[in-house]
Protein backbone atom coordinates (compact mmCIF):
# COMPACT_ATOMS: atom_id res chain seq x y z
CA UNK A 1 0.00 0.00 0.00
CA UNK A 2 3.20 2.19 0.67
CA UNK A 3 3.48 3.11 -3.10
CA UNK A 4 0.11 4.39 -3.55
CA UNK A 5 -0.40 6.83 -0.77
CA UNK A 6 0.40 10.66 -2.26
CA UNK A 7 3.62 12.10 -0.62
CA UNK A 8 1.97 14.52 1.75
CA UNK A 9 -0.66 12.25 2.79
CA UNK A 10 2.14 10.50 4.12
CA UNK A 11 3.58 12.96 6.03
CA UNK A 12 -0.07 13.83 7.58
CA UNK A 13 -0.46 10.16 8.79
CA UNK A 14 2.87 10.29 10.64
CA UNK A 15 2.31 13.41 12.11
CA UNK A 16 -1.33 12.28 13.11
CA UNK A 17 0.36 9.17 14.21
CA UNK A 18 2.70 11.01 16.39
CA UNK A 19 -0.34 13.62 18.13
CA UNK A 20 -2.36 9.91 19.03
CA UNK A 21 1.03 8.06 20.52
CA UNK A 22 1.49 11.68 22.86
CA UNK A 23 -2.04 10.54 23.68
CA UNK A 24 -1.46 7.22 24.91
CA UNK A 25 -4.79 5.93 24.62
CA UNK A 26 -6.83 8.63 25.08
CA UNK A 27 -8.55 9.06 21.76
CA UNK A 28 -8.43 12.27 19.96
CA UNK A 29 -11.53 14.31 17.66
CA UNK A 30 -10.33 15.29 14.12
CA UNK A 31 -11.52 19.23 15.16
CA UNK A 32 -8.92 18.38 18.04
CA UNK A 33 -6.67 17.34 15.17
CA UNK A 34 -7.26 20.31 13.42
CA UNK A 35 -6.43 22.91 15.91
CA UNK A 36 -3.08 20.59 16.82
CA UNK A 37 -2.08 20.56 13.43
CA UNK A 38 -4.22 22.90 11.29
CA UNK A 39 -5.48 20.45 8.92
CA UNK A 40 -9.30 20.19 8.19
CA UNK A 41 -11.19 17.77 9.48
CA UNK A 42 -12.01 16.25 5.54
CA UNK A 43 -8.24 16.45 5.03
CA UNK A 44 -8.06 14.27 8.15
CA UNK A 45 -10.70 11.68 7.56
CA UNK A 46 -9.54 11.23 3.32
CA UNK A 47 -6.04 10.99 4.51
CA UNK A 48 -7.38 7.96 7.01
CA UNK A 49 -9.57 6.18 4.22
CA UNK A 50 -6.15 5.47 2.64
CA UNK A 51 -5.50 2.58 5.25
CA UNK A 52 -8.88 0.92 4.41
CA UNK A 53 -10.76 -0.26 7.43
CA UNK A 54 -13.40 1.73 9.80
CA UNK A 55 -11.53 4.04 11.96
CA UNK A 56 -14.68 6.60 11.89
CA UNK A 57 -14.46 9.84 13.88
CA UNK A 58 -18.08 9.81 15.32
CA UNK A 59 -16.52 9.19 19.46
CA UNK A 60 -12.83 10.02 18.27
CA UNK A 61 -9.44 8.17 16.61
CA UNK A 62 -8.50 6.02 18.58
CA UNK A 63 -4.54 5.42 18.82
CA UNK A 64 -4.73 1.73 19.78
CA UNK A 65 -6.23 1.20 16.24
CA UNK A 66 -4.98 3.68 14.35
CA UNK A 67 -1.60 4.00 14.78
CA UNK A 68 -0.65 0.33 14.39
CA UNK A 69 -2.76 0.57 10.49
CA UNK A 70 -0.66 3.71 9.63
CA UNK A 71 2.55 2.12 10.80
CA UNK A 72 1.62 -0.83 8.81
CA UNK A 73 0.39 1.47 5.93
CA UNK A 74 3.79 2.96 5.79
CA UNK A 75 6.32 0.43 6.33
CA UNK A 76 7.13 1.25 9.81
CA UNK A 77 6.69 -1.58 11.56
CA UNK A 78 10.18 -2.96 12.51
CA UNK A 79 13.42 -1.41 14.53
CA UNK A 80 15.69 0.10 12.23
CA UNK A 81 19.37 1.11 13.28
CA UNK A 82 20.97 4.53 12.88
CA UNK A 83 24.08 6.30 13.22
CA UNK A 84 25.85 10.01 13.42
CA UNK A 85 28.13 11.24 11.44
CA UNK A 86 29.91 14.29 12.13
CA UNK A 87 30.00 15.35 16.51
CA UNK A 88 30.07 18.61 16.06
CA UNK A 89 27.45 20.87 18.26
CA UNK A 90 24.47 19.52 16.27
CA UNK A 91 26.09 16.09 16.07
CA UNK A 92 26.29 15.93 19.50
CA UNK A 93 23.07 16.88 20.37
CA UNK A 94 21.50 13.68 18.35
CA UNK A 95 23.50 11.59 20.41
CA UNK A 96 22.06 12.40 23.88
CA UNK A 97 18.31 12.23 22.10
CA UNK A 98 16.36 10.10 25.27
CA UNK A 99 15.73 7.01 23.12
CA UNK A 100 11.82 7.09 23.84
CA UNK A 101 11.73 10.33 21.35
CA UNK A 102 12.99 8.16 19.09
CA UNK A 103 10.24 5.73 19.01
CA UNK A 104 11.41 2.53 16.36
CA UNK A 105 14.45 3.67 15.59
CA UNK A 106 17.58 2.57 17.61
CA UNK A 107 20.94 4.69 17.59
CA UNK A 108 24.03 2.49 17.36
CA UNK A 109 26.94 4.76 16.60
CA UNK A 110 28.39 8.05 16.23
CA UNK A 111 31.62 8.99 14.12
CA UNK A 112 33.47 11.75 13.71
CA UNK A 113 36.66 12.35 11.87
CA UNK A 114 38.54 13.47 15.29
CA UNK A 115 39.58 10.85 17.10
CA UNK A 116 40.21 12.63 20.15
CA UNK A 117 36.45 14.18 19.90
CA UNK A 118 35.48 10.11 19.57
CA UNK A 119 37.52 9.85 22.95
CA UNK A 120 36.42 12.32 25.27
CA UNK A 121 32.29 12.55 24.07
CA UNK A 122 30.01 10.91 26.04
CA UNK A 123 27.46 9.42 24.52
CA UNK A 124 24.93 6.26 25.33
CA UNK A 125 25.75 4.44 22.10
CA UNK A 126 29.36 3.44 20.76
CA UNK A 127 31.53 6.04 18.87
CA UNK A 128 33.90 5.30 16.55
CA UNK A 129 36.57 7.10 14.36
CA UNK A 130 35.64 7.66 10.69
CA UNK A 131 37.93 5.59 9.04
CA UNK A 132 36.10 2.52 10.57
CA UNK A 133 32.43 3.68 9.49
CA UNK A 134 32.60 0.61 6.46
CA UNK A 135 33.28 -2.42 9.09
CA UNK A 136 30.85 -0.81 11.94
CA UNK A 137 27.52 -0.32 9.82
CA UNK A 138 28.24 -3.50 8.14
CA UNK A 139 28.80 -5.00 11.20
CA UNK A 140 25.66 -3.80 13.32
CA UNK A 141 23.12 -3.61 10.20
CA UNK A 142 22.71 0.55 10.63
CA UNK A 143 20.66 1.24 7.57
CA UNK A 144 20.50 5.46 8.17
CA UNK A 145 22.97 8.04 8.85
CA UNK A 146 22.32 11.20 10.70
CA UNK A 147 24.67 13.33 7.95
CA UNK A 148 26.04 16.63 10.97
CA UNK A 149 29.26 17.13 9.19
CA UNK A 150 30.21 20.92 7.73
CA UNK A 151 28.91 21.62 4.17
CA UNK A 152 32.38 21.35 2.73
CA UNK A 153 32.69 17.43 4.01
CA UNK A 154 29.30 16.43 3.06
CA UNK A 155 29.93 15.31 0.17
CA UNK A 156 32.86 12.92 0.39
CA UNK A 157 31.30 11.79 4.01
CA UNK A 158 28.10 10.53 1.99
CA UNK A 159 29.69 8.73 -0.66
CA UNK A 160 31.71 7.39 1.98
CA UNK A 161 28.48 6.38 3.81
CA UNK A 162 27.01 4.82 0.43
CA UNK A 163 29.95 2.69 -0.16
CA UNK A 164 29.26 1.49 3.16
CA UNK A 165 26.05 0.30 1.84
CA UNK A 166 23.88 3.00 3.81
CA UNK A 167 20.38 3.02 2.83
CA UNK A 168 19.14 6.31 3.52
CA UNK A 169 20.73 9.93 4.42
CA UNK A 170 19.07 12.36 6.80
CA UNK A 171 21.19 15.71 5.58
CA UNK A 172 21.56 17.98 8.31
CA UNK A 173 24.65 19.45 5.92
CA UNK A 174 23.36 23.14 3.99
CA UNK A 175 24.42 21.78 0.84
CA UNK A 176 22.57 19.13 -2.13
CA UNK A 177 24.63 16.11 -2.15
CA UNK A 178 24.87 14.16 -5.37
CA UNK A 179 24.29 10.37 -4.72
CA UNK A 180 23.26 7.09 -6.48
CA UNK A 181 19.25 7.34 -6.28
CA UNK A 182 18.91 4.12 -5.04
CA UNK A 183 19.86 6.22 -1.85
CA UNK A 184 16.91 7.90 -0.15
CA UNK A 185 18.22 11.47 1.06
CA UNK A 186 16.19 13.75 3.57
CA UNK A 187 17.44 16.95 3.60
CA UNK A 188 16.98 18.95 6.85
CA UNK A 189 18.28 22.34 6.28
CA UNK A 190 17.49 24.90 8.92
CA UNK A 191 17.24 27.87 6.08
CA UNK A 192 14.64 25.69 4.29
CA UNK A 193 12.75 25.34 7.39
CA UNK A 194 13.17 28.89 8.09
CA UNK A 195 11.42 29.93 4.62
CA UNK A 196 9.16 27.17 4.78
CA UNK A 197 8.10 28.86 8.16
CA UNK A 198 8.17 32.07 6.60
CA UNK A 199 5.71 30.88 3.68
CA UNK A 200 2.83 29.81 6.44
CA UNK A 201 3.16 32.70 8.24
CA UNK A 202 2.58 34.96 4.76
CA UNK A 203 0.07 32.48 3.67
CA UNK A 204 -1.95 33.13 7.07
CA UNK A 205 -2.97 29.26 6.33
CA UNK A 206 -2.32 27.00 8.59
CA UNK A 207 -0.97 23.54 6.71
CA UNK B 1 0.41 34.58 -6.29
CA UNK B 2 1.64 33.15 -2.73
CA UNK B 3 -2.16 31.68 -1.54
CA UNK B 4 -2.61 30.01 -4.80
CA UNK B 5 0.26 27.34 -5.01
CA UNK B 6 0.23 24.11 -3.23
CA UNK B 7 1.93 23.26 -0.43
CA UNK B 8 3.58 20.84 -1.85
CA UNK B 9 4.64 22.66 -4.90
CA UNK B 10 5.86 25.47 -2.16
CA UNK B 11 8.09 23.08 -0.53
CA UNK B 12 9.61 21.67 -4.09
CA UNK B 13 10.27 25.64 -5.34
CA UNK B 14 12.03 26.69 -2.00
CA UNK B 15 14.24 23.48 -2.67
CA UNK B 16 15.04 24.47 -6.27
CA UNK B 17 16.02 27.74 -4.93
CA UNK B 18 18.23 26.15 -2.91
CA UNK B 19 19.62 24.34 -5.43
CA UNK B 20 20.10 27.05 -8.15
CA UNK B 21 21.85 29.44 -5.20
CA UNK B 22 24.38 26.73 -4.80
CA UNK B 23 24.89 27.10 -8.58
CA UNK B 24 25.88 30.82 -8.22
CA UNK B 25 25.24 31.87 -11.38
CA UNK B 26 25.80 28.52 -13.32
CA UNK B 27 22.84 27.28 -14.86
CA UNK B 28 21.05 23.65 -14.49
CA UNK B 29 19.08 21.52 -16.40
CA UNK B 30 16.20 19.67 -15.03
CA UNK B 31 17.98 16.51 -15.96
CA UNK B 32 20.43 17.64 -13.15
CA UNK B 33 17.92 18.83 -10.90
CA UNK B 34 15.87 15.32 -11.44
CA UNK B 35 19.56 13.97 -10.42
CA UNK B 36 20.02 16.04 -7.41
CA UNK B 37 16.45 16.07 -5.95
CA UNK B 38 14.44 12.83 -7.45
CA UNK B 39 11.96 15.22 -8.82
CA UNK B 40 10.56 14.15 -12.80
CA UNK B 41 11.61 16.71 -14.96
CA UNK B 42 7.55 17.02 -15.90
CA UNK B 43 7.07 17.97 -11.77
CA UNK B 44 9.80 20.78 -12.02
CA UNK B 45 8.49 22.35 -15.49
CA UNK B 46 5.34 22.54 -13.56
CA UNK B 47 6.35 23.74 -10.58
CA UNK B 48 7.90 26.39 -12.34
CA UNK B 49 4.43 27.49 -14.39
CA UNK B 50 3.09 28.30 -11.32
CA UNK B 51 5.32 31.72 -10.99
CA UNK B 52 4.20 32.78 -14.59
CA UNK B 53 6.92 34.31 -17.12
CA UNK B 54 8.96 32.15 -19.43
CA UNK B 55 11.79 29.99 -17.42
CA UNK B 56 12.30 27.88 -20.56
CA UNK B 57 14.62 24.71 -19.69
CA UNK B 58 16.10 24.12 -23.18
CA UNK B 59 19.35 25.64 -22.04
CA UNK B 60 18.53 25.04 -18.45
CA UNK B 61 17.28 26.93 -15.47
CA UNK B 62 19.04 29.93 -14.11
CA UNK B 63 19.31 31.32 -11.49
CA UNK B 64 19.55 35.35 -11.85
CA UNK B 65 15.97 35.34 -13.40
CA UNK B 66 14.26 32.21 -11.17
CA UNK B 67 15.69 32.56 -7.57
CA UNK B 68 13.67 35.98 -7.40
CA UNK B 69 11.01 35.09 -9.28
CA UNK B 70 10.37 32.35 -6.61
CA UNK B 71 11.63 34.33 -3.81
CA UNK B 72 8.36 36.86 -5.24
CA UNK B 73 6.17 34.17 -5.31
CA UNK B 74 7.13 32.86 -1.66
CA UNK B 75 7.22 35.95 0.12
CA UNK B 76 10.48 35.63 0.59
CA UNK B 77 11.99 39.24 -0.73
CA UNK B 78 12.63 40.83 3.22
CA UNK B 79 15.17 39.93 5.45
CA UNK B 80 13.56 38.53 9.03
CA UNK B 81 14.91 37.94 12.57
CA UNK B 82 14.85 35.29 14.15
CA UNK B 83 15.73 33.72 17.78
CA UNK B 84 17.13 30.63 19.35
CA UNK B 85 15.25 29.52 22.47
CA UNK B 86 17.13 26.91 24.23
CA UNK B 87 20.47 26.66 24.50
CA UNK B 88 21.67 23.54 24.87
CA UNK B 89 23.65 21.32 22.58
CA UNK B 90 20.91 21.87 20.01
CA UNK B 91 20.04 25.77 20.71
CA UNK B 92 23.60 26.35 21.06
CA UNK B 93 24.37 24.55 17.62
CA UNK B 94 22.41 26.47 15.72
CA UNK B 95 23.59 30.34 17.53
CA UNK B 96 26.64 29.05 15.57
CA UNK B 97 25.43 28.58 11.72
CA UNK B 98 27.13 30.50 9.48
CA UNK B 99 25.51 33.18 8.19
CA UNK B 100 26.04 32.48 4.48
CA UNK B 101 23.67 29.22 5.33
CA UNK B 102 21.06 31.47 6.89
CA UNK B 103 20.15 33.13 3.99
CA UNK B 104 17.63 36.30 4.19
CA UNK B 105 17.23 35.50 7.97
CA UNK B 106 19.40 37.01 10.68
CA UNK B 107 20.04 35.63 14.36
CA UNK B 108 19.06 38.52 16.60
CA UNK B 109 19.02 37.07 19.73
CA UNK B 110 19.59 33.48 22.17
CA UNK B 111 17.57 32.97 25.46
CA UNK B 112 18.01 30.40 28.16
CA UNK B 113 16.53 30.06 31.02
CA UNK B 114 19.77 29.24 32.71
CA UNK B 115 21.53 32.62 33.47
CA UNK B 116 24.68 30.91 34.07
CA UNK B 117 24.42 29.54 30.64
CA UNK B 118 23.83 33.00 28.93
CA UNK B 119 27.03 34.41 30.49
CA UNK B 120 29.45 31.58 29.68
CA UNK B 121 28.24 30.91 25.80
CA UNK B 122 29.97 32.21 23.04
CA UNK B 123 27.97 33.95 20.90
CA UNK B 124 27.58 36.43 17.36
CA UNK B 125 24.09 37.31 18.85
CA UNK B 126 23.45 38.79 22.23
CA UNK B 127 22.60 36.24 24.59
CA UNK B 128 19.43 36.83 27.35
CA UNK B 129 17.72 35.07 30.26
CA UNK B 130 14.25 33.47 29.25
CA UNK B 131 12.39 36.41 31.39
CA UNK B 132 13.91 39.42 29.22
CA UNK B 133 12.03 37.75 26.22
CA UNK B 134 9.06 39.60 26.01
CA UNK B 135 10.86 42.91 25.65
CA UNK B 136 13.93 41.68 23.66
CA UNK B 137 11.58 39.94 20.66
CA UNK B 138 9.48 43.50 20.50
CA UNK B 139 13.08 45.56 20.56
CA UNK B 140 14.31 43.77 17.51
CA UNK B 141 10.74 42.96 16.16
CA UNK B 142 12.14 39.67 16.03
CA UNK B 143 9.44 37.20 13.91
CA UNK B 144 10.24 33.68 14.78
CA UNK B 145 11.84 31.53 17.14
CA UNK B 146 13.66 28.33 16.91
CA UNK B 147 12.09 26.07 20.20
CA UNK B 148 15.17 24.53 21.09
CA UNK B 149 14.00 23.52 24.62
CA UNK B 150 13.29 20.20 26.53
CA UNK B 151 10.30 18.74 25.58
CA UNK B 152 8.75 19.20 29.23
CA UNK B 153 9.05 22.47 28.93
CA UNK B 154 7.95 23.21 25.55
CA UNK B 155 4.41 24.52 25.34
CA UNK B 156 5.17 26.78 28.34
CA UNK B 157 8.38 28.23 26.38
CA UNK B 158 5.90 28.48 23.30
CA UNK B 159 2.83 29.98 25.36
CA UNK B 160 5.64 32.94 26.52
CA UNK B 161 6.81 33.69 22.71
CA UNK B 162 2.96 33.60 21.68
CA UNK B 163 2.38 36.47 24.93
CA UNK B 164 5.87 38.05 23.30
CA UNK B 165 4.30 38.63 19.44
CA UNK B 166 6.39 35.77 18.01
CA UNK B 167 4.67 34.96 14.32
CA UNK B 168 6.13 31.73 14.10
CA UNK B 169 7.74 28.77 15.31
CA UNK B 170 9.89 26.24 14.65
CA UNK B 171 9.54 23.72 16.72
CA UNK B 172 12.82 20.76 17.77
CA UNK B 173 11.12 20.04 21.10
CA UNK B 174 9.89 16.96 20.08
CA UNK B 175 6.11 17.54 21.10
CA UNK B 176 2.84 18.67 19.44
CA UNK B 177 2.13 22.49 20.41
CA UNK B 178 -1.20 23.89 21.55
CA UNK B 179 -0.68 27.26 20.32
CA UNK B 180 -3.44 30.10 18.92
CA UNK B 181 -4.45 29.17 14.95
CA UNK B 182 -2.84 32.83 14.09
CA UNK B 183 0.89 31.66 15.03
CA UNK B 184 2.45 29.46 12.71
CA UNK B 185 4.27 26.43 13.84
CA UNK B 186 6.27 24.29 12.07
CA UNK B 187 7.25 21.28 13.44
CA UNK B 188 11.13 19.49 13.10
CA UNK B 189 11.09 16.15 14.68
CA UNK B 190 13.86 13.58 14.27
CA UNK B 191 11.69 11.11 14.69
CA UNK B 192 9.42 12.52 11.80
CA UNK B 193 12.29 12.58 9.81
CA UNK B 194 13.41 9.49 10.13
CA UNK B 195 10.29 8.12 9.66
CA UNK B 196 9.61 10.08 6.49
CA UNK B 197 13.35 8.80 5.43
CA UNK B 198 12.33 5.43 6.06
CA UNK B 199 9.17 5.40 4.23
CA UNK B 200 11.37 6.89 1.13
CA UNK B 201 13.62 4.24 1.58
CA UNK B 202 10.86 1.36 1.87
CA UNK B 203 9.18 2.99 -1.30
CA UNK B 204 12.27 2.79 -3.61
CA UNK B 205 11.01 6.48 -4.64
CA UNK B 206 13.38 9.13 -4.68
CA UNK B 207 10.14 11.85 -4.05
Amino acid sequence: MTDQIPSPVKERLLHLMRVLEQRKGVSVTSAEVEALTGWASHTIRKDISWLGGDFGSSNGYHGEALVPAIKAALGLERRRRFCVVGLGRLGSAFLNFPAADLGEFELAAGFDSNVNRVEILKSPAPLYPAYKMAEVIGRFAIETALLCVPAAAAQAAAEKLAAAGIKGILNYAPVALSLPPELAVRNVFVLDELRSLAVKMSNGVYI
